[in-house]
């Protein structure tokens, strides 16, 4: 089997998991979002990411939510399931699962409880194990600012030698590290931006596309940064890219996934409530987001819901 | 209702959870790991801690092994259930399932997925949740080593003004924090140092006893630490705790919970193999080990197993 | 050469180098405030430490410094004299200087400025170069908050093989690391902890006394603090300790040397102005600082100066 | 006065400082070095930074290094002068004696020793009492690795408002503050990456050239990436720039000073050893960074020193 098998080329929101107003995931409104995400010519789509609370969810809401997504994302987009668990048994059964609904790939965290055992070995042998027990192929994903764990590039390198294992999404920011990663790796091995503070500077570095939580609120703006690029078009990249660092900032490392959703609420889509123990955005904090979207032009009068009340 | 209605000064192991050949839960060697234990003047058990593999067990797995601790735990030690988990609603209904099990506290390590979420006011809203919600007490569960995350002082004082939160098991080691606890809340919250390799400073500063990885392998040496302290027999105590520290370091921060469950084979206990993606200790490593344990004399001839093999 | 023939036991404040309103180094005030600490039973100073401004004067001013300091100090207490620097040949100088002018042992901070390079060998050569050349004895002095770098117990192990390295000062805070040097080093190896923070613990794990920030505003506390401990009476050593948190947290690493300065102002001696790049304390930080030490009961009617202007 | 007056757009070697056999400063090599460096089309020199061992040179040996570096360089090449210490007045004192010898502008690292301490305030101070007193342009030197403080967009953008600071060094590698740096300070402040790891993407997003301590052995490698960029060339400039990632880290965060100087040994440049406690590349060291130099095809037959001992 040959990595190229599935390419990953292009722009995909990690899409976040919606809970109605008594916390139960609402799966209307996740179908609907996802069918304005469709719109848009993103490749695909990361369902329980970071951002889809995977971490909050039962196992029964876990499926529910995969099998949401399946039926809302059309066959020529990928639905990318994250599936990684602190033990790898529950991860390989996640993985199972998801690849039975439909996923097109998994992505797997790395396990990061008991860090000081995270060595390269400990995380060679979890990563092909669950490889190996993958119908579909797995993709890495570094996410140091959860985890506490930031996987070298050489480690990356020596997971990445199964041929099963087709990528990375990144979220660490280091750049040199994907130049490191391209240079230690098959160049079959696809790398995607994990924030889209970096997105420019991942793909000058050769990093194929992203999975940008932007992606959920400014999808053409994302897009238009990577076509941009690929047109030789840097200067235009880099002004769309700086202009979009403070939304970025302010739905990922400021204010996280509550923030997003109020993002999503204030635009054309659903967002709601995040999970306990995690807080709505206060009014204070919600009222200079949006005073942000409007600055970078993300919210604008014909983007924005008029009507929502709460903001 | 008073905090000092549980009292819990004294030496606590957080009893690693037993696997058998086949990766299940060894409900046999779970018990009879008790009833050794139970010779000595423990104040009572942590079940499902860190080095209970908390993370590891699937729902199923958890009850069982509180149910197989509670049945082999006699009623005049403590028996705390460790019930933390990312979300709030999760943590709830685990505390419950314990206390219906008969636990007789709850420890609840904080939430820290979404780090830069974990703000004071966040984690002050989930432990007074789950401190509502739980018909026993809860002591608190700081861990940085896991969870990246150093609760302070300032946030514990208040987390602590709630009646049911009666004290914490803090694994941090700052001991400048201990006094700073010490110093802010009710004078009833209790300490617990959360690691061998400080026992003395921590006693020194008021902690009133401690839950202790190395309780699991030396629970003699590290009782004896405290009766010193208590009696005022610093040189002694002093000499112990420094004796223990390279015990301690190879069974905690060394190399984890892997080195406990191998420690424990070599001494009187069952400690078996952890659960993936946890390695066994290497024959190298293994061998170390029981040179550590020997010079330390926690390994004597009397009280390692002659006939056993693969060390 | 023994190295029981200097005996550190005690306390020792690290003297604030004074500066006038033109940023002179003000050296009757220096001889003043010596004057006004030889009242306590202080094991003698540390001139040129981190809270002397080292690093901020030049080389003349840091001569004047030692010389002042040695003429104010009684031959019945030690003076300790800061000299690290970031060149070895320079620490060596420096070193000579101060052994000219009388000092009885030097303190040398680590070099940090390349923290990769300064591996166990490169600290080794550096300590045993400098120990080689020095006429005193040499004391460690382990500050990370400063420096970057933590030593471990085993390097400072290994650099105390030395016969003219007699001892440490570490400012770190891991009294686990206290224990760990008692263990690895020679039993003649003294150990001083850095802070008043952790006085206590520290004395608990074997420490010989302190060079304490405090000692500078609050000495008879810090001598109080140890005696109580080496009566035996651990209960009022504790209280005393956790008294003193909050006023030592201001003076070091919540304010810094302007606090300090700002505290000794507010008492009997002279603080005068940081050099800049430090700042004074603002007003606001000032009033503050004042409650923190009325609290505390260092500053009392009869501590204080009555007339002081400007807080 | 206008920031434009002086452009920085190109590629500087920050040159280390050659000593002889007996430690002196070596003035013939540093000419010598010089002279070799003046046949590429580098924009200037950067003298007396991390790489030329400011911190280990005594007051006369830095104005030596820099009288002997500006007789060297030609007119049409800019000398930037290395001119930050940890007090204001020296670094003041410092850039006067600079912008009498000639220097084109300072290079002023923040001062660090009192982390605690740096606040936006007193950094803000600092940097426009010492841009007040300068004679020439203000550049500023942000070098996380080395002072343990990375100084945020938000800080720098302040700092920059003054007119006599017209850029920054940036070897942090945080390339979203690149472009944040972009964002918020005036058009005209010019970014240089501060290490030829992450130049290219640093240029993606908008730095004007860069400070490399890689441009003292492969000057038209980093010039070629730069080129290459500026041609539209990013396929090109990406693969020069993996390239080259390993050579980078030999000489920059692996081995630092020493492997610089051994590397410049094996080429046709002096680099003589380090300045204690900096210990020369061990003979096993040097092996594989000439290995490293030879797969990146730094060294070749013609640019390798035949007759060259000891490597």
């Amino acid at each position: 089997m040959s990595k190229k098998v599935l390419r990953l080329e292009g722009i995909y929101p990690p899409i976040p998991t919606p809970f109605d107003a008594e916390g139960k995931v609402a799966t209307n409104a996740l179908t609907e979002n996802v069918r304005v995400w469709n719109q848009h010519k993103l490749r695909g789509y990361v369902v329980l990411g970071s951002n889809g609370e995977l971490i909050m969810l039962d196992d029964r809401e876990r499926l529910q939510v995969l099998e949401t997504a399946r039926a809302a994302i059309p066959s020529d987009k990928l639905m990318i399931a994250g599936t990684g668990c602190q033990s790898t048994v529950a991860t390989v059964n996640l993985t199972r699962d998801a690849a039975k609904i439909g996923a097109d790939a998994v992505l797997v965290l790395n396990p990061s409880y008991y860090k000081g055992r995270m060595t390269p070995e400990v995380l060679l042998r979890h990563f092909h194990t669950v490889a190996d027990a993958s119908p579909i192929p797995v993709i890495l994903y570094n996410m140091p600012a959860c985890t506490g764990i930031d996987l070298s590039a050489e480690t990356v390198a020596l997971i990445a030698e199964h041929e099963n294992i087709i990528g990375i999404k990144d979220s660490g920011g280091n750049v040199v590290k994907i130049g490191d990663m391209r240079r230690l790796a098959d160049r079959d091995f696809q790398v995607l931006a994990g924030s889209a503070s970096f997105l420019l500077p991942a793909l000058s570095m050769g990093a194929v596309g992203g999975v940008l939580a932007l992606a959920n609120i400014a999808p053409a703006q994302c897009l238009s940064i990577r076509e941009h690029f690929l047109k030789g078009e840097l200067d235009q990249a880099r002004d769309l890219q700086v202009q979009m660092i403070p939304v970025n900032n302010a739905v990922t490392r400021g204010w996280g996934v509550p923030a997003l959703k109020a993002a999503m609420d204030m635009l054309d889509t659903y967002g709601g409530p995040p999970r306990l123990p995690l807080l709505p955005l206060s009014k204070e904090r919600a009222h200079e987001l949006k005073a942000i979207l409007r600055k970078a032009e993300v919210l604008t009068e014909t983007a924005s819901k008029e009507n929502k009340e709460g903001w």
